[in-house]
């Protein structure tokens, strides 16, 4: 059973391993309301998993610890309780699958655990810890569905009131629901006036569509870049205690929350992952009512893949004007390429990608495309450009890249 | 004249106006010692600059408030005046050279600043505000070359020790050397026996040029994309500070900043601009001994272009192996690109850009180049791919890129 009395003990366990994230206010990204951000993203080993799995590992019985630590994850929670094992002095095998990101699997390893990595996806490797705890009695470290993991994210709670005294609201991601159970039971017990909302990922809202039915459901297939959050069916004690204790679920799209994650990187200087960034991506495209409330953003993590980081940027970019494509047909005689590229100059824009294709058979044979990838201010920018080229004679093929 | 006295009146006045930045332990970059991070990249308006500016502001008389402000800046001091002016209600006008990112302009303005864009570069800039303060009598805020813009700077080198009291060493970022000043003025009246190293751009070594030679240089070029260190000249009061106060000033190579940057990204959630990460990155690459030591090294600030930003993650992965470019000379016939995508796919490799040229003159009539970008995990894999499609028969063209 879980306790406000669990909760103070885990942030009494927790005070020199986890570190009391800043809490930082975020004028700059458009909310509505006063935001801050809770950046567990700068939390010891990148994400708050830490917090639940230290605090669970530290209340094992010492028969239960001398079996070591089994755990399966794809990311967060391998690191969380791969550092918390080695600090108890406890041997961890953790399964993962064999598509995680090589940076996750290496800093697991850099913490001290056994990785195992499984063929498959999450579910395949969960199978194989299942196996693998039967086989050596080991001690398995649930990530989200456990009173003592759920009591060290609940720490989190905790800070937050004490770091925001006049709180009104809070925003937390929800995959499991371990977070949102522990924040939530936290905040609602010492303060219920407090919002506490949840937000999924658009393409698996396992907890939403439970919630919604009144039982728990699983998805047949996740789909999001947010892989901290990708999970199919929430748990027993995390569906009963976000039904009772989060006051709504909200979804937000991929675009919503890569716009997030761009946001927080010019606005604020900090990376979040995809999981991490639908609290803000809620928040920045009003999901929830923020206006006149002081609100917090808890970024829970920041351990994104710098490819998919990369990729984006690169997205966030186009859709902010800051980059542009464009496709141009042209007459495959001298001198066209020079024409496309004065007036893009004197328009200001950078011309960083060139493509000269002359083997499309769609074409004319006379003629031929020419790709451009630019540098721009803005969408204005890219307009005038554009228009320029028209009124040059030159053919735009694609109105929007 | 700068004393310590001013430095703690300083804190006092920015006790509610600069946040007091966390220090962060960062295991994980791979320096020697103990290294930690003085956050100001997460300061308000995104660095330390906003410290300076406003307590110089706060000091004017009524008369200097009442004439308004103006400064020039390409970015960072533009935004720590305008916040600074606002806050204490006096109008000021910032000049900017006309090619400074529209992001750092808008920021600017949004902070209630006017913004003259200047034809032309930074001089172009500063000789535009100077000839703005002798028409209408404004008060001109230099960005480093002033006693209390050091002291507010200073402030840092307080909180340093505060936090951090067993410090043994701070690497501080030198441009025109306002920073470096203060904190090292302020560290070493408390505690003498803590090295201070200041960090300059190795192509903007304004700074340790006229140290070597015990007099102010002025660069003809400064050649680097840390563009808040990129200063030709050290002031009057910092060169002479920097000279009694900081025991050495060493330089970093574009590419070790842009390996820092992207070691604070993956490994601490932080993005820091150039300027900001060249103490990470002397502290990376060894510039100074750290070993066995307790080091801070001051993120100065994190306000990068994300046009740069993307580059320099682009650069960074292909460094670090997990973005790898391969051009294979093919002979034009049916089922090569097949071939080569399969050996590749075998390996675990991820294609994500394809480039098929026929039309290279260097080749012979029935070959052609194929390029392929693609996502990899490291050095090694990228090897096997190699390999494999060595093995297979392909012509591999260019050995790195």
């Amino acid at each position: 059973m879980l306790t406000l009395d669990k909760i103070y003990h885990a942030a009494f366990i927790l005070k020199d391993v986890a570190r009391r994230t800043d809490l930082i206010a975020a004028p700059g990204l458009g909310c509505k309301g006063e935001v801050y951000l809770k950046t567990e993203n700068l939390q010891v080993t990148g994400s708050f998993k830490l917090r639940g799995a230290y605090y669970k590992i530290s209340q094992l019985t010492e028969d239960e610890k001398a079996r070591g630590i089994v755990a399966c994850s794809a990311g967060n929670h391998a690191q969380g309780v791969a550092l918390a094992a080695t600090k108890n002095g406890i041997p961890s095998t953790i399964c993962m699958p064999d598509g995680a990101p090589i940076s996750k699997v290496e800093a697991t390893k850099r913490l001290g655990a056994t990785v195992k990595l499984v063929k498959g996806g999450y579910d395949d490797a969960y199978e194989y810890a299942c196996k693998l705890q039967a086989e050596t009695g080991a001690t398995f470290i649930h990530p989200f569905d456990d009173d003592e993991v759920i009591a060290g994210q609940g720490t989190i709670g905790l800070e937050i009131l004490d770091q925001l005294s006049d709180v009104d609201a809070v925003l937390v991601p929800i995959g499991g629901g371990g977070l949102a159970s522990g924040v939530a039971f936290a905040i609602k017990k010492l303060r219920p006036e407090v919002k506490v909302y949840g937000v999924q990922a658009a393409g698996a809202p396992s907890m939403l569509n439970s919630l919604q039915t009144h039982s728990q459901q699983t998805l047949e297939l996740v789909s999001t870049f947010a892989d901290g959050i990708a999970v199919k069916r929430p748990g027993n004690t995390t569906f009963n205690m976000v039904e009772q204790y989060v006051d709504a679920v909200v979804t937000v799209s991929e675009d919503e929350i890569a716009a997030a994650i761009l946001a927080l990187i010019e606005k604020q200087k900090l990376i979040a992952e995809g999981a991490g960034a639908v609290g803000v991506a809620a928040a920045m495209f009003h999901k929830v009512d923020l206006a006149g409330k002081k609100a917090v953003c808890l970024v829970s993590g920041g351990n994104i893949d710098v490819n998919i980081l990369s990729r984006v940027i690169t997205r966030g970019l186009v859709m902010s004007g800051r980059n542009a494509n464009l496709m141009i047909a042209l007459e495959d005689k001298p001198g066209q390429l020079q024409g496309v590229s004065e007036i893009i100059s004197h328009c200001g824009g950078n011309v960083v990608s060139v493509h000269h294709d002359r083997g499309d058979t769609s074409m004319a044979i006379t003629s031929c495309f020419l790709k451009l990838g630019l540098e721009t201010r803005d969408h204005t920018q890219i307009e005038e450009i554009r228009q320029a080229l028209t009124e040059a004679g030159f053919h735009l093929v694609s109105e929007r890249v």
